[in-house]
């Protein structure tokens, strides 16, 4: 997945830098790989604030507000709950965007509602919230490497979208 | 790195399942690496509670309970901030065991007294704190990749010592 493509992290870190804003992530089924990434760039620690982990229903509630009852009631499988982290993790470090990933890397874990391989992205700018679906093919690892591809490129097309849409507060 | 080496990740979930035991984990400058490695092992979530990624002085206050004066004061690398981060991180989860990582993963932000490439990992159980202390060669990745894989073996040394020594609560 690495090789070839573009690098989304270099990408979003020259945006975040051109706007002087600050991003932190909130990953579950992808378990540290956005961050890594992210962290692979040299001079990131100017915009990334840092993250959570949250790889259980406990670790989410307690760490990025959501409510436990719910969490137990519905599952931490949705894009509602995406859309919480994200916002739940711009909070917890006062950054300018928050980005999440919550989903089922398999091989367990699937329901009849969301399979293995599901994954939600969630985004947060403090005034919107974004969340986008995807179903991914492969073992737990291929899993884990086209989500955190896909949640780095969306982030970037997202920023560059905030950035070139007349009206906000850049224009 | 990854090749050819014993699967830590995998030799820990054994034995923290063995125990039924959990774990928290704090990174700095393995930026989500230790967790990725982490969360590669299918059935992690069993033992595996999340992590804090804490890339700047304010998260590592915030989140894992240092104070901010004394980072600003002394700085993020040293084994004291390593076994404060390790202990916050386990208290931040509620884990019986937390693991961390801080130090200088490169190019830039080497100082005087602590070289590019040096890591300090640290350790705590609640009882008692350890810590480690690294020179690691080569660029950004090489950096991240070869601590990663020292914490992840020096966490699987600490925790095996810890159940054959006779005299603990297992004998």
């Amino acid at each position: 997945m690495r090789k070839g493509s573009i690098q989304w992290e270099k990408a979003i870190g020259d945006l975040l830098r051109e706007q002087r804003a600050t991003l932190a992530v909130a990953e579950s089924c992808t378990g540290g790989l956005v961050s890594d990434r992210i962290t692979d760039v040299s001079g990131s620690s100017d915009y990334f604030e840092g993250a959570i982990i949250s790889y259980s229903l406990k670790a989410k509630a307690r760490h990025l507000g959501l409510s436990l009852t719910y969490l137990e009631r519905y599952g931490a499988l949705s894009g509602s709950v995406a859309k919480k982290m994200a916002e739940g993790v711009r909070k917890a470090f006062g950054t300018t965007y928050g980005l999440s990933t919550t989903g089922v890397a398999g091989p367990t874990g699937g329901t009849k509602r969301v399979a293995v391989g599901t994954v939600f992205v969630g985004f947060s700018d403090g005034k919107k919230s974004l969340t986008l679906r995807e179903q991914f093919r492969g073992g737990r690892r291929a899993v884990k490497e086209q989500a955190s591809e896909r949640a780095l490129r969306w982030l970037y097309e997202t920023l560059s979208r905030s950035l070139s849409k007349p009206g906000t507060d850049r224009t």
